[in-house]
C-alpha cells in the first residue's frame, strides 16, 4: 500500500528551508504552547508549527473520529486512543491541506494567521503522558563493548543475549522534554579503593544515545502481540537521551538492575515522528544466529535507516560532535521487542515507551555513550574548545540529533538538548 | 498528636462482627462498583460499603476541599491530589459521622439506605491509577535466603545490601485487584540439562508476600525527600502478591534485572489503609549495623506491627496455610525507602505504588515464597487435601491476608486473592 503522504515530490505551500526534518513528508506530532496559548496537539513543516486545536475549531479536521478534547489538551495520549487508522487518517488530511495546489486553507489568509506559529514562538512541551517506559539493549555492539570492558572480551555477550531481546523497566515520572535542564545526581557510589561506599554527586555522569518508540492501546492483560501485529500497535518515535551515572550503577545494579543511575532523568525530543512518515526508510535487518525463537520471528523490513549524532556543547563553546550513529545498528528490531515485552501476557498501553537502549555501531566513531567513547575514561575525547571529555561535566549541553534521507527526501526527530547543572 | 479517629474506645453505629479487619478505627478507602452504580470512591465499617460519591452528594462531607470529581470516578487519584492533610480531614469526618452517638447521618433511614451498600453486593476494583510502581527487597531474610540458595551461603548477602535499600522498577500496566484471575505466562527459560533455552508455561510459578505503599505528589524533579518528611508523602498501604516466575526469571535477569518473570501481574488487596489508620501499629525497627548513611537516617517510628499470612486453595478443596509472617520483619523501612528513592532527584507523583519485596521472617513458617518455604523444590508443602506443593499449580488460589491488633482493635486489608488459570 502506497501512502500518498510519503510521496517524495509532494511539495508544501509552507516553505520548507533546505536539510530542514520537517518536509510535508514527515507530519510529525508534539505539543507546543506560546506566551498566549495554553498547551495543545501540534504538528509542524519547516519552521511553521502547525496548531491542531485551531484547525480542529476552523472545521479542517472535519469527518474524522476526533474531539475538541483530543487537540485542546497536554499530550497526545487522548489522539492515540483512537488508534492506528485514527492517527494515520489525520496524518493523510494534514499532508492534503498543507500541500502546494490544495488551497482551501490556503487561501484564507485569517485561517492561515491563526493556525501557523513560528517555530521559535512556540515552547516545546512533554509529548506524551507516558504510562510504563521499557528500556531494552538491542544493540550488540553496545552490549559486547560492555561486556569487554567489564567482564570478558572472551565472552563479551552473556548467554541470554542472543536469545532474549534483554530489557527492563525504567522510570517514566523523570522522562522530560528537549530544553529542560538537568541537575547532576547524588548518590551512593562504591570507589575500588574504598572499603565502604561513599556519598556525593556522581562523577561519571554520562548520556545514552536511543530511540524511544510509544504505544497504541494493546490487548487485554494475558494475551501477546505478535511481530506480524506489531506495527499496528506502535505510533511513532522520538529521540532519547537516557542519562546514565555509571558510578552510582555500578555499586547499585546486582542483583536487580539499574535504578538511581538511570531515574533521575531521561530526555527526549519533542516532537513523535509517526511509524507511517518512517516507512519508506524501513530496511532489512541483520542475520540472527542462533536462529531465534518462533516468537521473535519476523517478516518484512522493521529495522529503519536513521542517521543519528551526539554532539557536547561546553558553556558559551562551539559544540564538537562526539558519535555518528545509526539506528539500523540495532540487532532485536521493535517488532521483536513489543512481541517479547507480552509474550508473557503483559498488556501495553497507549502512551507506553519503548526505548532501544544504547545504540552503537561497529566503529569507535558510532559508540553511543561517553562510556565507550573514551573506553571507561582511558581516551579522552578532544573538544573543538581545547578541552578534554571523559564524560558528562557540569555547564555541557548534550545535544542528540536524527534524520532519515533517501530520494531526496529528508524527514527527522529535530534535537533533544539538555543541559547538566551542578548538583543541588 | 493524638488522633481521635484511632481512639480504641469508639464504635460505630454500623455492626461490626468479631474479627472484622472494618472497625471504625480503620475507614480505608477504595473503588468499589455494583450492578447499579459505577466505580466510584467508597469506604468500609464492617460489611457495610459506604458510597463516598453519595456522601458527598447528600453533603455530608461540607467544608473538605474535595469536588464531587474526586469521589465519581474510578480510582483514588483525585482525592489523593488533594495531599495528606485532606485525605486525614476527610478520614476524621468519616469517623464522627458513623461513630455511636453521632446521629446526623444515622437518624436519616433514607439517607443511610442510599449511602451504605453490602460488601457482597459490591465489585471492589482496582483502587489507584498507579503511575510508577517501584519494588524494593528490603527483608533481610529473604534476601538471605535467596544469596543462600543462589550464591554463597557465607555471603548470603550481596556487599550492597546492608548499604542500598536495593529497589528496581516493576511494571505499573499489570497490577490487578484481588479477585481477577491469572494466566500462567509463558516465556524463555534454560534449564541446566539443555545447552539451548526451551520455550513453554512457567513450570515455576511463585507468589511473593509483599506490602505495597501509594504515595501523593511529591517534589519537583530533583529534588529529594527526607526520611523526616516522607509520612507526609505517604496515602496508604495494601497487600501486594508479587507474581513470580522462577524459570523465566533465571534466564532473563541478568544484567538488568526482572522482567517478562514479573510483569504478568501483580495483585493487591482493594482497600488501602491509611498511614493515619496505622499509626497506633508503628514500632521500633532493627538495628542497622553498619550504620546508614546520613540521608537514610530515621527518628522516631516507621516500621509497622503488621500480621500476615498466605494461603494456597486447591480447586474444591479446603485451603491451606502455608506462610505466617509480619512486616515488622522489615530491614529498610517505607521512610528510608522514599528517601533512597529520591536522593537522586527523582520525582515521585500522586498515585505511585512502592512495594516492599518479599516479607520473610527468621523462620520458616514466615518464609514469604514458596522459593522459600519449599527451599528451591527440595522440602515439598503437605497440604490439607493431601496434595503437595512446590510452587503454585494451575487452579489453585493464592489468598493473603494482614490485620494489626492493639488494645482490642483490629484493623485490617482484607484479602488478596487470585486463581491461577492455564497458559493461554
Amino acid at each position: 500500500m502506497i501512502n500518498k503522504a510519503n510521496d517524495p515530490s509532494l511539495k508544501s505551500w509552507i516553505e520548507v528551508p533546505n536539510n530542514s526534518d520537517f518536509p510535508i513528508q514527515n507530519i510529525p506530532f508534539g505539543i507546543g504552547k506560546t506566551d498566549h496559548h495554553k498547551p495543545r496537539v501540534c504538528s509542524r513543516i519547516g519552521d511553521q508549527v502547525i496548531d491542531l486545536k485551531t484547525l480542529f475549531v476552523l472545521g479542517y479536521l472535519k469527518n474524522l473520529p476526533f474531539d475538541a478534547e483530543d487537540f485542546d489538551t497536554s499530550s497526545l495520549n487522548n489522539l492515540m486512543r483512537h488508534g492506528k487508522k485514527a492517527t494515520s487518517d489525520l496524518r493523510n488530511r494534514l499532508s492534503k491541506l498543507f500541500s502546494m495546489g490544495f488551497n482551501d486553507l490556503k487561501d484564507n489568509e485569517h485561517h492561515v494567521a491563526q493556525v501557523l506559529m513560528p517555530i521559535d514562538q512556540v515552547q516545546m512541551c512533554l509529548p506524551i503522558q507516558v504510562g510504563d517506559y521499557t528500556d531494552f539493549y538491542s544493540s550488540r555492539d553496545h552490549a559486547t563493548n560492555v561486556g569487554t570492558m567489564f567482564r570478558d572480551p572472551d565472552n563479551a555477550l552473556l548467554p541470554n543475549w542472543l536469545w532474549i531481546p534483554v530489557g527492563y523497566h525504567g522510570r517514566a515520572s523523570s522522562i522530560i522534554p528537549s530544553g529542560i535542564p538537568i541537575n547532576r545526581p547524588k548518590g551512593q557510589q562504591k570507589p575500588n579503593e574504598e572499603s565502604d561506599p561513599i556519598f556525593g554527586p556522581c562523577k561519571l555522569l554520562d548520556f545514552e544515545l536511543e530511540m524511544a518508540f510509544i504505544t497504541f492501546d494493546g490487548k487485554p492483560l494475558g494475551e501477546n502481540i505478535t511481530t506480524a501485529e506489531a506495527k499496528n500497535y506502535i505510533f511513532g518515535m522520538c529521540i532519547m537521551n537516557d542519562w546514565s551515572a555509571r558510578d552510582i550503577q555500578k555499586w547499585e545494579y546486582v542483583p536487580l538492575g539499574p535504578f538511581l543511575a538511570k531515574s533521575f532523568a531521561s530526555s527526549i525530543s519533542p516532537w513523535i515522528v509517526t511509524l507511517d512518515a518512517l516507512e519508506p526508510y524501513a530496511i532489512d535487518g541483520p542475520q540472527q544466529e542462533p536462529a531465534v525463537m518462533d516468537y521473535l520471528r519476523y517478516e518484512g523490513k522493521h529495522h529503519y535507516d536513521i542517521h543519528l549524532e551526539v554532539a557536547i556543547q561546553p558553556e558559551q563553546a562551539e559544540e564538537t560532535i562526539v558519535c555518528q550513529s545509526n539506528y539500523k545498528h540495532m540487532y532485536w528490531n521493535m517488532a521483536q521487542q513489543l512481541a517479547h515485552h507480552t509474550i508473557n501476557g503483559c498488556n501495553i498501553r497507549c502512551g507506553d515507551m519503548m526505548a532501544s537502549g544504547t545504540i552503537s555501531g561497529p566503529t569507535p566513531e558510532s559508540f553511543g555513550s561517553m562510556l565507550e567513547i573514551s573506553w571507561k575514561g582511558t581516551k579522552p575525547v578532544q573538544m573543538k574548545d581545547g578541552s578534554e571529555r571523559k564524560f558528562i561535566l557540569d555547564h555541557d549541553t548534550v545535544i542528540m540529533r536524527g534524520h532519515c534521507e533517501k530520494n531526496g527526501v529528508r524527514i527527522g526527530f529535530g534535537e533533544v538538548s539538555t543541559k547538566v547543572l551542578p548538583s543541588k
